[in-house]
C-alpha cells in the first residue's frame, strides 16, 4: 500500500479526568454498575472539578454484552445510567481493543470540533457467564468461520500457536515466560484494584497454608517458579500455555475524561495531552505471510503512532501492554520495538522490563493480574498511564526516572484490531 | 441541561461514493457477502473513480453479528474481506440506528485531520436465525432489564404502546397509518433493490391471481385499505401495528464513502457535503416524562442538526426517516418539525408525503417496503438522499422539484438513539 501522508489533529486534546472500578469477579453487579463506578470515580479525579452537564458526547467500549448480558446499544443505556442523556452515546466494539477504539473516537470527536469535552469509558460483565459459553463468547473476537468452524481452534489455542511458534524459533522456555507472570502479580500487589492484588509469592504462600490448615499434605515449593513449574497448580490451558500465563475472567469499567486543550486547563492545570493515536486492522494467521512470532497490525500501529508523535521507541519512559497471555506482553515490547525480534523473552528474563527499570511495562499488573474485563482494558490501560504521568499512582508510582511520555498498547482478538496511544506529560 | 454550543466541524466533509446490496431474503449470504456486494458497487459510482488503496479507515455500523452471525468484531473481519487491511477499522453500534453512527464518526474522523477517505458501512444478516429467536435479538436494542424482563415488553409492543398514545389523544385511526404504508410500498416498487419490490396493489392482485389459480375462492377486495383491513391477510402483531405496518426482517448491507471537502474533487466535481450531523440518546419511556407520541432524541437531535446546518425544517427538499413501524414515521415527521404534533398522521392521508408533494418521504421504499436489516439502515438512507440530491435515482427520482437539502432520520431502539444528518448539493 503506498505510504500515508502524515497523521496530525485538528486540535489537541488532553485527558482531564479518569478511573476505574474495581476489577473481580463480581456476579452481582451488572455493566450499569461497573460503569457508574467508574464514572463517579472519574468524575472525582477532575483536579478543579467538572459540572457533568459539561460532558457532550459518551463513547462506550464494550466487546460483547450482547451475549454476556444479552444486552445489547449498551450507549444510551449508559447515557441513561449515568443521567447524561441526551448526549450523544455510542458504543464502539473491537473485541478486546473496543475501548482502545472508544478513546479513540473521543478523541477525534474532540479533534473535529464537534465537541469540547467527551466521556470514553469501556466495560464489560464477565463472571456471571458460565464457564462452558465464556470461551464461545471470547472466541467471537476471531474469525469465526476461518479459525473456529473450520480449523477449530479455540481463544488461547490461537495464541498458543503464537506462542509455540514464537518459542521454536526463539529457543525460549516456559520460564521466560513465567517472569512476565511474576513480574506482573508483584506489580497487580501494589495496585489495591487489582483483580489479583497479590504477587504469585503470595498466592503460593497461601496455597501451603489452606494445605497446613486442612492437614493436607504442606507442597514444598521453594519459589515462585517451582510453583509455576507445578502441573497440579498451574495446568496447561494451551500448551505452552499454562494457568499463571493467561488473564483471567473479569468484571470491570473505566472511565476517561477528554477535554479540547484550549478548555481543558478548566479543568486541571496538570496536563498530559494525547501525542499519538493509531489503530491497525489484520485478517487470520493465514493472512500474515507465514509468520506468527508477532503481530502486524500492532507493528504497523506502533510504527504510525511513533510517527504521529514524532517520537521512536527509545523514548517512551513506560508502557502499558496487552499482556492477555505472558507471550503476549513478550510479543507487544518486540513489536512495539523496545526489544529486537526474539529478545523480548529474555529481556523479560532479564529484568528489563520490570517495574525498576529503564522502561517499566505494565506497572498496573497488567492484564494478567490487574485483570481483563475485555471491553474496559483500553481505557483501564490510558487511566494508568495518565495518572503514573501526573505522579499519582500511590504505592505503585514509578520514581526512579522522570515520566513525560508513556504508550498504550490494545489488541483485539489475536491481532484482528490494534490500537496505540502515546501520551505526553505537558 | 445548559445550551450547548453551536457545532461545527473543523473542516468539510464530502460524499463521493454510495451503493446498498440488494435488500432481502438472502439466506446464503454471510454479512461479509453482503458487505462486499455494497463496497464494490460503492466504489463504481465515484464519478472519477477511486483507489481502494485512498480508502485510510474503515467504520462499520452493525447492530449484532455477535447474536445473529457468533460473530464479533466485525470491523476487522471487514477490512481484511474487503481488502483494505491493514487500514483501521472500527464497528459501531446503536442498534438501528448502527450505520448512521458509522457515518457519523467517518465524517468527524475526516473532520478531526486524521483521514482524507473513509468508508462507513453497515450490514446485518438476520434472516437466517429462527423467527423465535429474531424477537429476542430485537429486544437487545431495548433496556433489557427494565422493558422486557420486568414489563414483558416485545419490540413491536414497544411501538405500538407509543402508536396507541398517539392515537388516543390526536384520534387517528389504523387507516391514516395505512396511508403510509401503501405510499411507501408505492415508492419501493420503483426501488429495484427493494425487499419488496412492489406496490401493496401488486402484493393484493398476486394473491387474488394465486387463488383464481388454486382453485381457491377469489377475493372480492375493492383497493389497498380494503386489503389492509382483512385481518386474515393483515393480522395483528401487537395492535395498533398489524403485519404491514410493520418493516420486514431483512439481510443487506450499505456503504458510503466521505472524503475531505477539500480533495473530494479529486473524486467527483458533483459535490454533496455533509451539512449537519447530530445525535441524541434516551433512557427508556418511564424516563420521557409522561409523553410517548413522539421520540424525544430524535426533536433534539433535528433541533441541533437544524442548528449546525442553519437552516429550519421549511427548508429540507425531502427526508429518509425511520419507518420501522408506520407510527414511526408519523411521529419522525412531527418530531423533525414538518408537521405540527397531531398533523403527522392526517398530512400522511392527505398525500402531503407521497413522492409528488412538497417534501416527499421515503422515496426509496423507506425500511417498510425497501427492507430493514438494522444495522445498514443508516448507510442506506444516506445513500439514497446522496443518490437523489445528484439526480441520479433513475426512475424513483424526484424530478418535480429541485433538490438542495435531504435529510435523514436514523432511530435506535425505541428512541434510545438518534442520528440526524443533513446533506447539501453544492
Amino acid at each position: 500500500m503506498p505510504k500515508q501522508k502524515k497523521r496530525k489533529l485538528g486540535r489537541g486534546v488532553a485527558i482531564v479526568g479518569g478511573a476505574m472500578s474495581y476489577f473481580g469477579m463480581y456476579p452481582d453487579k451488572t455493566s450499569r454498575d461497573l460503569m457508574a463506578e467508574a464514572y463517579t470515580d472519574a468524575l472525582e479525579t477532575v483536579d478543579k472539578g467538572i459540572d457533568p452537564r459539561d460532558i457532550e458526547a459518551l463513547y462506550i467500549g464494550n466487546f460483547t454484552a450482547d451475549l454476556f448480558e444479552g444486552q445489547g446499544h449498551l450507549g444510551h443505556i449508559m447515557a441513561d445510567w449515568l443521567g447524561l442523556a441526551p448526549r450523544p452515546a455510542t458504543r464502539v466494539e473491537g473485541a478486546c481493543a473496543s475501548s482502545g477504539l472508544a478513546f479513540r473516537e473521543a478523541v477525534m470527536a474532540v479533534a473535529s470540533g464537534m465537541y469540547d469535552v467527551v466521556l470514553a469509558g469501556g466495560v464489560e460483565r464477565m463472571t456471571n457467564a458460565p464457564t462452558e459459553n465464556v470461551q464461545d463468547y471470547l472466541a467471537a473476537a476471531s474469525d469465526v468461520p476461518f479459525e473456529v468452524d473450520q480449523a477449530a481452534f479455540t481463544f488461547p489455542g490461537l495464541y498458543a500457536a503464537m506462542g509455540t511458534a514464537y518459542m521454536a524459533r526463539y529457543g525460549t522456555t516456559r520460564e521466560h515466560l513465567m517472569h512476565v507472570a511474576v513480574k506482573n502479580h508483584q506489580n497487580g500487589a501494589l495496585n489495591p484494584r487489582a483483580q489479583f492484588n497479590s504477587s504469585l509469592r503470595d498466592i503460593m504462600e497461601q496455597r501451603k497454608k489452606r494445605a497446613e490448615e486442612k492437614g493436607r499434605p504442606i507442597p514444598t515449593w521453594g519459589d515462585e517458579f517451582d510453583f509455576l513449574s507445578d502441573d497440579s497448580v498451574n495446568p496447561a490451558v494451551a500448551e505452552p500455555l499454562h494457568l499463571f500465563d493467561c488473564s483471567p475472567v473479569t468484571d470491570g469499567a473505566s472511565c476517561i475524561i477528554v477535554a479540547a486543550e484550549e478548555v481543558a486547563r478548566e479543568y486541571t492545570d496538570d496536563l498530559v495531552t494525547v501525542a499519538a493515536s493509531a489503530q491497525a486492522s489484520a485478517g487470520p494467521f493465514t493472512t500474515w505471510g507465514g509468520d506468527i512470532t508477532g503481530i502486524p497490525s500492532a507493528r504497523i500501529a506502533g510504527r504510525d503512532a511513533y510517527e504521529m508523535a514524532g517520537v521512536g521507541p527509545e523514548d517512551i519512559d513506560f508502557a502499558e501492554v496487552h499482556d492477555c497471555f505472558t507471550t503476549a506482553e513478550i510479543m507487544a515490547i518486540e513489536d512495539l520495538g523496545f526489544f529486537e525480534p526474539g529478545k523480548g523473552a529474555f529481556g523479560s528474563a532479564e529484568g528489563l522490563t520490570s517495574r525498576d527499570s529503564d522502561r517499566p511495562i505494565n506497572v498496573s499488573g497488567g492484564l494478567k493480574s490487574k485483570g481483563h474485563p475485555v471491553g474496559a482494558t483500553g481505557v483501564a490501560q490510558l487511566q494508568e498511564v495518565w495518572t503514573q504521568l501526573r505522579g499519582r499512582a500511590g504505592d505503585r508510582q514509578i520514581t526512579h526516572k522522570d515520566l513525560r511520555l508513556g504508550l498504550t498498547h490494545n489488541v483485539g482478538g489475536t491481532g484482528g484490531t490494534s490500537a496505540i496511544h502515546i501520551l505526553e506529560r505537558k
